[in-house]
């Protein structure tokens, strides 16, 4: 089997001032073209531990990905250092120099400088790998049969690479056998009553079929993988254990695709073409965010009204402001009255409203940190719920957020 | 030098399905006590790759940090590893036991079965720090010299577990020298050109003192980073540098402190006692998201008309449905009414509105994906700002995010 390694460099990442997505991203793409991902590494802007992490992941992979380290900066130091570790000379790329020149004068309109100029040069030992979103190229090297390839950290110039030239030259240059993955997602049963529920298919699994566990807010998503050379078989093979899991957990399943709450909700509504609106209090648009992330939201999805005040709720949406004196915005008659207001003010079908305290402060003893109250419903309906979150703010947040979104689809659901 | 490695387990760190945040923050908290983190390791759940990772860190760390693997179900296969590996046989720790029993009973309220109960058995080999945001206990090894800690890859539960136990632990097993890093902030200028700014300045730095660039959505922070064992000295010499950078850079920082753009904008309005509001088009949540993700954000901010759809904006702006259609909602017109209508709709003291298009669809030949509009301003001026951003639209939402709070922040220091 064909092993990859991916070795992410910068100061930054060993320091927590930056958070790795460029290794999940690539390891999702690598992954679908064939690709197992065996590890990750991160090291800092050093050149004895960069060089080190090179000759190591070399005896763990046969194809070894590089990002970050191509700035440029006195603090990166990556391209000097290929160039002693593949040997060769460094020398100025002509299309490299094209794309820095095309850069600077037609898309930055800035001056160019020297050193921009140098992010032209390259080791005469590598493949230049074109960069048409930046000015840092990438660079393919070969050595005892391995394969390195160096890209820029910037995450959309290090994607656009990796889409338009990297993975189809490494499929061209290895036979990958094909991986199979099935993912479904529950919702509303923890991780350990779900493996109870299923413990008899996952023993009785074969060795070659993996069985995962991915909780995550509320949710835990199942994944079925494996791996084989006859595509039809693996695919076959796998489609068989998936339709049992299925059915296995068909009373916790919302979904029988990998997607998340939001998409899920979404695709239900475009279906029914229909649409919802938000009314936010303590997610503070975080709701309105993750659903306007989906390309296409606007088919199902109207806006929100972030009333993180009490004027803003007075103002927005006419919550009453006794109610919020007697009851406190954090209440049952608050969240029902914003949502009533939400479906007055705006053209809808739906809408989901919620107040809560997030945390770390505002938590009172009769409603302490974590307390949310919940209202989903339409013009001839609404309902409640009342939920109690604990630890962080973030958290909290994105509870709120799973939580409320799945209580719109199942009062969706039931309304059928 | 003491050097702490970081090994994070689990598939779907291989195969992108999880983004690992982890490391970021824990690299932080260990950076702040004054340990550096050498390198950070991601391994999938396969015995061997586990057993190597931990045979090869050991060589290039002194403290060990693991965490993932150590859930109920059978892909989880850390602890019996960990158990082979340090020797010693599995028994039941009574103050995880009684943990396990605490949870369930009072904060989960549900049944309890075998499979959480076998949560509490740990290897005798090890010290347990107990876990108070979930079932699975943390471990404290010893070996060689070196120190092995393994924790849960839910990220409160490592988090409760770094914050209570382990790093002060480690701060008394370890005598660390003092570290020190100071960062500013710019805005609205390259890497390069800023590197061309102080290049003189940075050449003449001693050694030990290093410089980073971290490039990030419109901004570049410059970090500079040192050790030393007398904690006095170390930070008088760093300040002395971080005092000439500031001078250097005065005309681009926006900030002398590692803040991000909300947490400027939102300290300026504090000083001020002012608040604001947004009226959100294409970020759709995304500002009033970032803002409210600030703890104290109440202070500052009233709340987000979240307008995605033409109805929303006419319905809770009022914008006027002959400007949407003759102009097209992303128009400097259409922004400029936002605005408005938010001032009129909310009591606040500013506002920004942002209408654009994000991508991937939605370009049009006048209009290409990456064109936005914002204005920005109260009830006395509004000032606008046309933006080209480019790629894709994770990027362009952020970048839009960026440049819209910015440009409020220079409105409102301008005017004073």
């Amino acid at each position: 089997m064909t092993n990859t390694s991916i070795i992410t460099i910068g100061d930054e990442l060993l320091i927590g001032q930056v958070i790795d997505t460029n290794s999940a991203w690539m390891a999702q793409e690598l992954n679908k073209a064939g690709m197992r991902v065996k590890r990750r590494v991160a090291v800092g802007d050093v050149w004895d531990e960069i060089w080190q992490a090179l000759d190591e992941e070399s005896l763990h992979a046969d194809i070894i990905l590089i990002t970050g380290g191509l700035g440029p900066t006195a603090d990166d130091i990556t391209k000097p250092l290929l160039s002693k570790y593949f040997g060769g000379s460094i020398t100025i790329n002509e299309g490299a120099l094209q794309n820095v020149k095309y850069l600077f004068e037609t898309v930055f309109k800035r001056p160019l400088s020297e050193r921009n100029l140098k992010q032209a040069e390259v080791p005469d030992s590598c493949t230049v790998i074109q960069n048409k979103r930046g000015t840092a190229p990438g660079m393919w090297f070969e050595k005892n049969g391995k394969i390195y390839v160096s890209m820029p950290g910037v995450p959309h110039e290090m994607k656009g690479m990796m889409e338009t030239d990297v993975i189809s030259l490494l499929v061209q240059k290895f036979s990958f056998p094909h991986i199979a993955h099935r993912t479904l997602v529950t919702f509303g049963i923890g991780e350990s009553m779900l493996a109870d529920h299923i413990q008899t298919f996952e023993e009785a699994l074969p060795k070659h079929i993996k069985l995962a566990y991915l909780p995550n807010y509320g949710m835990v998503r199942l994944r079925l993988s494996t791996s084989g050379m006859n595509k039809t078989e693996t695919e076959n093979e796998i489609d068989h254990y998936f339709e049992t899991l299925q059915s296995l957990v068909k009373e916790f399943m919302i979904s029988n695709r990998d997607e998340n709450m939001e998409k899920i909700l979404g695709n239900l509504l475009v279906q029914k073409k229909q649409t919802f609106c938000t009314a936010e209090s303590c997610t503070g648009g975080y709701i309105a965010h993750i659903v306007t992330s989906l390309s296409g939201a606007s088919a199902f999805y109207q806006g929100s009204f972030v009333t993180y005040s009490y004027e803003a709720k007075e103002d927005l949406l006419q919550v009453s402001h006794d109610t919020l004196l007697i009851k406190g915005a954090v209440s049952e008659d608050v969240v029902i009255e914003m949502a009533r207001g939400a479906l007055k003010n705006i053209k809808t079908d739906y809408t989901i409203a919620v107040s809560g305290i997030m945390g770390p402060g505002g938590g009172m003893p009769d409603k302490p940190v974590g307390t949310v109250w919940v209202a989903v419903g339409n013009n001839a309906k609404i309902t409640t719920q009342k939920f109690h979150f604990r630890f962080d703010r973030q958290r909290n947040i994105q509870m709120t957020a799973m939580n409320a979104l799945n209580l719109l689809r199942k009062f969706i659901l039931e309304e059928a």
